[in-house]
């Protein structure tokens, strides 16, 4: 057995470590609670000496929030349009005490917008790696947090956006005057649905006028207090696909590939029912896809041994 | 000098009372910290008598939350298409153990929405009393942590509409990514238009498509770490007056009546400018007005003495 790789996925709240094998597959996966949110400003050698603590000495990289400002080490974004295999070309090394190097992977950057990401780059690059017709023409979407919206062409990121559906969900459920306070929400499909349907149906004013709505219907009784929070759900799942449509992220009846928690992902896809619009799971596992292929194309990884 | 009413305009997180004189002139303001929300359920009739200790046996009217769910006594909506002189007869009487009857005023609920509003029905009311062509057709703006825009015709609330608003400006500014853990504010009129701008500019994507821009902004050197309040608020009242217009609530060059607190007022003005919209501020202490309005319709107040 043989570790040609080791790939971090090293997030805000989160860090995974993979163990790649001969030919990229996972051999072994740890997450441990310390995204760079939860570190202290030097505490990145220690985490990463933890995370990878008895692993051979074989190639690293790292993606995501590792290489922000306030990550191990800043890696300046390259813009869009950019080629999904620049990626590879721009890996920044990073030498730890132990004598490893870390290389992180750059995000990307949107200078239209302007828009920022980093590490879902990654995942779009496990995207491509798995699907060749998508690297010539896709729309991906990466729910979560802050929702990533992806255009490629010709195997080019030519821009994307990002809509803070998550953190708002989250913010109304748990500081608003619509969800402080409430009882435990309780999964409710109808009040799921009435929410992305009265997005929908919000037009080119938008669901943010309709919000106010998630408290007038529990005052109405029409929505049970425990149902408040699957009605934001929909409201604002719905705002998201409204709005890549209003935008022109999407057009009507285009397939937009989705990659993301399985829970999340399921959600939007019963938004989409309401809309002009086809989403299909990407492959699983595309974090690791896209450290593996990053650093194959980087030559990180020395060919196999022949027999 | 005499007392012929006292009014109460009693919210979420305010109570101020009014002492009128013969004529509806205000004789005395206090305000005290004893909003609904600040007070414990059998915490309404110490905070009333405190309210109004020492002055005279007049009849008392009360608007606001006090006639809400959580408040002293819940009063019923009245559903719009609804007449303003409506109010009157619509007061509910609360009888407190000094023996003084404290008559509140209904909210408002459009049926068609479905919204409500507690307190606004006063100050509607009372720029109706002071403005009689606004009685007949008018568009009005109550800015503030939940504006309201109302449509009146005939002398009638035909509808309103809710927007959160100034309650959004919160969260995002206090717990989420884009403002939590940033220096104190600075003022920043540049930015406040640059949040104007992109609102208006974001079509019928609207600007939740474009608010993750506050961060990008800012690492990007473009936005000070000091300045990314004055975006947020430019950006969120920008969004509102584009949904405004995007939702038929207004006509372009429509007048609207707005009313509230000064330096909120101040920046929808500035922000009317990007907007095909004319914002007019009506007269002050329109709830005192509306109050006075209310209670001589409703007959609490006897006529004057003739000398």
């Amino acid at each position: 057995m043989t570790t040609r790789l080791i790939g971090l996925d090293w997030g805000s709240t989160h860090l995974r470590a993979y163990r790649f094998g001969e030919r990229g597959e996972v051999e072994a996966v740890r997450a441990l609670p310390c995204g760079i949110r939860q570190l202290p400003a030097d505490g990145f050698a220690d985490a990463f000496a933890q995370a990878v603590d008895g692993w051979p000495l074989a190639p690293v990289i790292a993606c995501g929030m590792v290489g922000s400002r306030n990550g191990w080490l800043e890696v300046p974004y390259l813009d869009t349009p950019v080629r999904i295999d620049r990626l590879a070309a721009a890996l920044t090394p990073l030498a730890t005490a132990e004598g490893r190097i870390v290389h992180i992977v750059p995000g990307l950057r949107d200078p239209s917008r302007p828009d920022v990401m980093r590490g879902e780059e990654t995942q779009v690059a496990g995207v491509l790696a798995q699907d060749e017709r998508a690297a010539s023409h896709a729309r991906l979407l990466l729910p979560g947090t802050h929702s990533k919206w992806v255009r490629v062409q010709d195997g080019a990121v030519g821009g994307f956006a990002t809509v803070m559906t998550g953190e708002l969900y989250g913010l109304l459920n748990q500081h608003s005057i619509l969800g402080a306070a409430l009882p435990t929400p309780v999964a409710d499909d109808s009040a799921f649905q009435r929410g992305v349907t009265m997005a929908r149906d919000s037009g080119p004013a938008g669901a943010l006028s309709r919000v106010f709505a998630a408290r007038t219907l529990m005052l109405d009784g029409v929505l049970a207090p425990t149902s408040v929070a699957d009605f934001l759900s929909g409201l604002l799942i719905g705002e998201e696909l409204r709005m890549a449509l209003a935008a022109g992220w999407v057009q009507p009846n285009d397939t937009v590939t989705m990659v993301g928690d399985d829970a999340l992902c399921a959600r939007y896809l019963r938004a989409a029912g309401a809309f002009d619009l086809r989403i299909a799971n990407a492959p699983d596992d595309t974090t690791a896809h896209g450290l593996w292929r990053i650093a194959s194309e980087a030559r990180l990884i020395s060919p196999p041994a022949t027999a």
